[in-house]
């Protein structure tokens, strides 16, 4: 349970929403130009901070070492000077992509004369709750900027000094330009009531992105007022199927399960067809065996490798998102059992199938339900930079508003535009 | 306070959602040709129904009469032979759009030789609840089924017999096709626990449309762990700029204040030029009085209309949603002005400008945030049919996902489809 906030954390949340709304009314009146230089100087004021963001970062780093934090864990808050560099990259490179607003899209004429189109516009006001990794309050910061939003960002206490110190670079970055210092605020407390009450803004809030653990993500969809673009986890799937290249099949296999196994869109459980598994299976085993991944597999996976060290695989391996160097293996009779098993275990992230027969890869393409859906390629490439948006935000794994990863783009809406002469119904 | 759900309003809902996923697994992979066969089988069977509705219909009617219910709501709930015909005609319109379905949007190559796209597929399985009008019945119901999705229904016990009637009518007409009849399914219990439970479905529901009075579209975000499209209210303006042309700008207020006063997209506060105040506000103030429009004006206004009964306006004018023959007017220094009072007062529903200054509708069209700008039009416009979306399942006033007129499109998602030859990170 978390106590009720008080009336201090209530005033100081209320006051910084209105504070985004205002900016955010404000940002939808600048130019392109202006977003684009603005972003330049957040950049600019990342590297001049840098020394202070060192310093800052020093103090979680030692806070995590008395508490014991170590590993992923660890590395995941550090930042150095080529950290810090990369950070203001990031920003760059968010400022010379295109610009998404004030594009008119679908634009048509009705039979009464009415041109109707369509108005890319900000979405208002974001806010983003997160962990770890101080590099999202920059990127987040950069994104939301770019699509003419406001952010109010609330990042984890473990990186508490680490993201105001960048917080405070972005917003003496902005100081510079034409847009408002509060198109970008910090909720510096350390309070997690301040979450709570930042989650019945709905009338200053337009989206609140959560970004972290399920637990996390849980917790704010069932308190948020607010829309919540959600994150869950990735339960991703490779199907190997009939006529798939063998030497192709190892490789996608080997790169979406051991390049990065701790991230969202590394494969989870691979799916191969009866009539490929003994020409196919063996090969890709051995190279994640040698690989160091640990295998665990259907009766008909374990029969079929029997020189390998493969443990059978149980229901709750079909759900696992092991994040680790771990994989379930499962032998299907055919492409629908392969669909039906996605259907059943999968979380809508990221499936591939590596096939040679064009009609599978469409019947695949077109059932598979899954924000990202790959033929012939690695489940890594699920990924905005990969998929070119520029960055992304997140990857969503609700289907509403976004689906999959989400890019500048993905923080704007549309308005109906209508240019008329006089109609009237 | 409502009570805790029975155990058997429980199980009956959750068995219904997970039907509908299941149902919508089906659909998924229907064809564009089956859906459209099977929404004309849905208006066929609403046809041979008719008698059962007309049935039905009455049921509800003399429940109306018991509970002293009278005008509008009344007309509201009754369906005649030609009201029948035309639920029948309206989902086969929705059956003749074109299939938003399977198309492969913003295709492009990148650098490693990956076609990355995306393609437009169903949400999934959408709850409806809304009040009175049975029409909404078929009509969401149709729309949901062009775009692919399974829907459940959860209509006002004041119209409980009828949507009955209506959706059994439409799930007859299912049993005939290749589409599963739970694609459309009705909540037919009238117990409002209900409601909460179906909210609490978020692994069998996608999406949750609430159209109905501002109370229900409150309580049902307040509670709903799924994602909530939003109808709020409408309190739209139309600005009179300094260059109007006369005719033109009386012609665009009168209908949109008078066509239909009781409608989201009515106006509700007049915004005036004070240059051209004196030159066109007696005509249109003058116009609309005698169409039996009662005036409510800021000091300006009342001073400028010595000869009409204008009474003076309060803060509350500003905000209100009048639905009915009530306007509220202000005159402005200018085009900064009447934005200000917009962002202040407006609903972010619609707003027009009438003016003869394409740099004024410009600046207009490029700042006003709302979900429909028009140009020298009447707000009235505001509407899937008169936008071109051919028929409209609700008016989002949310930013996420949909902002405005709803029609089958923006029941849809996109998802990345990406075509490779073995590539790999």
């Amino acid at each position: 349970m978390i106590a009720a906030p008080s009336p201090r954390v209530v005033e100081t949340i209320e006051t910084m929403a209105r504070a985004a709304r205002r900016a955010s009314r404000q940002i939808v009146r600048s130019s392109a130009q202006q977003r684009r230089a603005a972003l330049q100087a957040m950049a600019d004021a990342i590297d001049e901070h840098a020394a202070d963001i060192l310093v800052a970062n020093a103090l979680d780093l030692s806070a995590a070492d008395e508490h014991g934090v170590t590993g992923v864990m660890r590395n995941r808050l550090e930042l150095d000077r080529a950290g810090i560099e990369k950070l203001a990259a990031a920003v760059r490179e968010i400022a010379d992509q295109p610009d998404p607003l004030g594009r008119i899209e679908d634009e048509h004429v009705r039979p009464n004369g009415l041109r109707v189109g369509r108005m890319r516009i900000p979405l208002g006001v974001i806010a983003m709750i997160y962990e770890s990794r101080p590099n999202v309050t920059s990127d987040a910061a950069a994104l939301c900027v770019k699509a003419g939003n406001a952010i109010i960002l609330r990042g984890g206490s473990e990186a508490i000094h680490s993201n105001r110190a960048i917080a405070e670079a972005l917003r003496a970055g902005l100081e510079t330009t034409a847009l408002p210092v509060d198109a970008v605020q910090l909720v510096s407390t350390a309070d997690r009531a301040a979450i709570d009450v930042l989650l019945e803004q709905e009338d200053s809030i337009d989206l609140v992105i959560p970004r972290g653990g399920e637990g996390l993500i849980r917790a704010v969809t069932a308190k948020s007022r607010i829309p919540v673009l959600q994150h869950y986890k990735g339960v991703c799937h490779v199907f190997v199927d009939e006529t798939a290249l063998l030497e192709r099949a190892v490789e996608i296999v080997h790169n979406a399960k051991v390049h990065r196994p701790g991230v969202c869109n590394a494969l989870e459980t691979l799916l191969v067809h009866g009539s490929a598994a003994p020409r196919v299976l063996p090969s890709i085993a051995a190279r994640l065996s040698d690989a160091g991944v640990e295998l665990r597999g259907c009766p008909e996976t374990v029969a079929l490798l029997p020189s390998l060290p493969v443990a059978p695989a149980t229901e709750a391996d079909w759900h696992a998102e092991y994040l680790d160097l771990i994989l379930a293996i499962r032998i299907v009779p055919d492409l629908e059992a392969a669909l039906d098993h996605i259907a059943t275990y999968g979380s809508s992230h990221t499936e591939a199938i590596v096939t040679e027969d064009a009609g599978q890869a469409e019947a695949f393409v077109a059932a598979v339900q899954s924000s990202t859906v790959l033929v012939n390629a690695s489940t890594r490439f699920a990924d905005g930079g990969e998929l070119g948006l520029g960055a992304e935000i997140g990857i969503s794994t609700s289907k509403l508003h976004a689906f999959g990863p989400m890019g500048a783009n993905e923080l704007t809406t549309r308005k109906f535009v209508v240019f008329g002469e006089g109609q009237i119904r």
